[in-house]
C-alpha cells in the first residue's frame, strides 16, 4: 500500500533564495525499527524556524498557495554552505497515528504515538520507533504533539544542573510553554528556580503556577532583584534561549554580585563557579557581555542531542517514562493558534510564528 | 632588626578617586612559613594593572613625586565596592634576598628567591616559602622576576589541554612574553599551537622563535587562514587575554567552520567540543559574540590560582620544577625598560606600561 500526500520542504539556494514549499510525496516503507505514522499535530518550535527561515527576509517574502520565497542575507547564506541546494523536509516532533510499521516495530501499528520524526511538516512522517512512544487511550494528537523537545529539554536543564553540581536554576524567558514546564518541574522536586520575564502578565501566569522568584526583566530594579534572588536561591546556573543581548551577561554579573556579597575584595572576582547556557537564538543578534563577572564564569552552548548522550540511556530513559507519565499535566503545552501544511505557509501566519513571541505558539494540523 | 623603607599601595574611594602612592613601611618579623626578602626586581604584569590602576582615567591624572591621583568610572567604582578607603599593596611576583626567615623557612636565609608576595612593589616583600624557589647561583633578579605568573600560566594553558581532552591550541596576543614562553613549551612538548598577532614584525619574532603557525590578525585573509591552521592542527582550546571585542568569538567561529569542513548541513552546527578561555583584559571592552558557531562551544574565564587549585599539588610541583630549570631559557622574560618605585608612578611610565601593549612590559628596580 503506498502512502501519498503533501511533505513541505526548504531549500537555500547560493545566490540566497530560500523556498519554503509543499510538494507531492510517496513514503517508503518503513525500514526495521521504524513506523510511518499519519501526522495529526505538530508543533513550530524555535528549533524548527532555524531551519525553516533561519534569518531569511519573511516580510519581503512573495507568498503563494503552498510557496514562500525568501532572500536571505549574504553572511548567513555563506554560513549555511553545505545546505545550499537541497530541498531539506522540516519538522523534529508530532504526534499520529501509526499506518505502517518496520521490522521489531509491529507492536506500535494502529497506535497514536508521541515521536521525533524531523520530517513532521507534512501528511506522513517515518519515525524511530525508540524514541517513540504509544500515548493513553484519552489523550488527543494535540496533547501528545509537543512531547519531546519542550519536556526533555527542561527535564534537561535539572539533570544538567545536578551532573554539574549546581543546585538552583535561573531561566530567562520563562514564560513559555517550556518555561512553565520548568516551573512545574522544579516545584516538584523542590529545585530553586529563578524566572525572567518580560510583561507582568508574564510575571502573574508564573505566579499563579505556584513560582516564588518572577523578575521582570524591564523593571527598573530588575538587576538588584535578580542579584537579591540569585543570592538566596543559590541558583548559579543559569539557561538563557534568547542569546543575542546582554541578558546573558547580566545573569553572570548578578551571579558574581550574589556570590561576592560581603566577601572581601578580590580583583579577579568570586572564586563560586557560575555558568550560563546558551540554549536557542530568540535574538539573532550578537551576545554582549560587559565581563563585570571577575574570571569564573562558563558561557557555552546548550543542545538537546549531546546533551542525550552525555546523560547516557538510563537517564534519558527515565526522563522519557516521566513525560509519558505527566503528558497532560507538568508537560501539557499551550497554542495560539492551529494551521494547516497550506495554512502555515501564508504571510500571516508566517510573520506571527516566526516572531517566536513568547506564548504564540503554532500548532501545525496536517 | 627592623626593615623599613617604601610600600607602594592603591586605594579607591567611594566618590572614584584613586590613590596610587609610595608610604614610609616598617616590616612586620615574618610569620612560620613566610620569608621577609628585599625586593631585587618584579615585573608589572596586566594582572597587577587590574588592581593597581583597574580603569582609571590615568591620561588625565595628577602625578607628583611618589603619587598619582586618578578618577575612576562611576560603573567600575561601583563594582568595586568592596576595595573602597583600602590602602591595598600590590605587586604578584618578584625576585630578591631573603633577609628573615620564619619557622620552618630557615633553609631560604640569604639566599635569592623567585616568589610570589602579591605585594611586591616595596622596599622589602613578605612571601610564602612554599611557592617560592632558590634560585641557581648565576642566575640574576631580573631573570628570576617573572618566574611565576607567566610561566605557570603558559604551562597551565597545555595542562588544561590535556586536563579537558583537546590537542592542540590557539593563542591570542601570541607575542607576549607569556606567548613566546607557550610557543617554546609547545615545541618542546610537540603539541600543536596556532599564535595569533597583531603585525608581521610579532609574527617574525614568534617564526624566528621556531612557530609553524603565526597569524596576523590585522591581514584581509585573517580569518580564511585561521580556519585552514585550526582544521591542520585540531587546535579546539583557545586562549585570549584581550578580552573584548569579537576575537574570541572569531576563534569559535573558525573552530566551527574546520569542524564542519565537509560535513553534512546540520543547523545546530558540529558537534566537536570548542572551548576559548578569556584569561585577561587587555580590552576592557564587551566581548562581542556573533554566534555562528552552532550550539557546541563554550567560553569561560581562566585564571591560574583556581586552575592550580584543580590541576592538584604534584601537577603544580611537577610546573614548578620545569620553571626552576629551565628560568633562563623557556621561561626568560624581555622588558622594554625599568623603573625604580618612584619612577613607576611618573606620567611617562604609567602611560607606557597601562597600555598594556605587547613587547612593552616594565620591570620595577626599587
Amino acid at each position: 500500500m503506498a502512502f501519498t500526500g503533501k511533505q513541505l520542504t526548504t531549500q537555500l539556494d547560493a545566490d540566497g533564495t530560500l523556498t519554503v514549499q509543499l510538494n507531492d510525496k510517496t513514503w517508503d516503507d518503513p525500514k526495521p525499527g521504524q513506523v510511518l505514522i499519519k501526522v495529526e499535530s505538530t508543533p513550530i518550535n524555535p528549533s524548527d524556524l532555524g531551519l525553516l527561515f533561519a534569518s531569511a527576509d519573511t516580510d519581503n517574502a512573495v507568498y503563494s498557495p503552498g510557496k514562500v520565497v525568501a532572500k536571505m542575507p549574504e553572511n548567513a547564506t555563506r554560513a549555511m554552505k553545505a545546505r545550499h541546494g537541497m530541498a531539506m523536509p522540516a519538522g523534529n516532533e508530532a504526534a499520529g497515528t501509526v499506518v505502517a510499521a518496520g521490522d521489531g516495530a509491529e507492536h506500535l501499528m494502529g497506535k497514536r504515538i508521541a515521536c521525533v520524526p524531523g520530517t513532521a511538516y507534512g501528511s506522513y512522517a517515518l519515525a524511530e520507533a525508540q524514541m517513540a512512544f504509544p500515548v493513553d487511550d484519552g489523550v488527543s494528537a494535540e496533547q501528545a504533539a509537543s512531547s519531546f523537545v519542550n519536556p526533555m529539554t527542561a527535564l534537561g536543564f535539572t539533570e544538567t544542573m545536578k551532573l554539574e553540581g549546581f543546585t538552583g536554576i535561573v531561566h530567562a524567558a520563562a514564560a513559555s510553554n517550556l518555561g512553565q514546564m520548568l516551573v512545574k518541574i522544579c516545584l516538584e522536586d523542590g529545585i530553586p528556580l529563578v524566572n525572567i520575564v518580560r510583561s507582568d502578565d508574564q510575571v502573574k501566569l508564573l505566579r499563579d503556577l505556584g513560582a516564588t522568584h518572577v523578575l521582570n526583566m524591564t523593571d527598573a530594579d530588575f538587576m538588584p532583584k535578580l542579584i537579591d534572588a540569585i543570592a538566596e536561591t543559590k541558583a548559579m546556573i543559569g539557561f538563557d534561549p534568547i542569546g543575542g543581548g546582554t541578558l546573558a551577561g547580566q545573569i553572570l554579573t548578578a551571579m558574581e554580585a550574589a556570590a561576592s556579597r560581603g566577601a572581601a575584595f578580590s580583583r579577579y572576582g568570586s572564586s563560586e563557579a557560575k555558568k550560563v547556557y546558551i540554549y536557542g537564538a530568540l535574538d539573532l543578534g550578537p551576545t554582549i557581555l560587559n565581563r563585570a563577572f571577575g574570571l569564573t564564569w562558563d558561557l557555552a552552548g546548550w543542545l538537546l542531542t549531546p546533551f542525550m548522550m552525555k546523560a547516557g540511556m538510563e537517564v534519558v530513559g527515565r526522563m522519557r517514562m516521566r513525560v509519558m507519565k505527566d503528558l497532560t499535566t507538568t508537560f501539557a503545552s499551550h497554542y495560539k493558534a492551529r494551521v494547516s501544511l497550506e495554512g502555515m505557509l501564508t504571510k500571516e501566519a508566517v510573520s506571527e510564528y516566526n516572531a517566536r513571541r513568547t506564548g504564540e505558539k503554532y500548532l501545525v494540523v496536517p
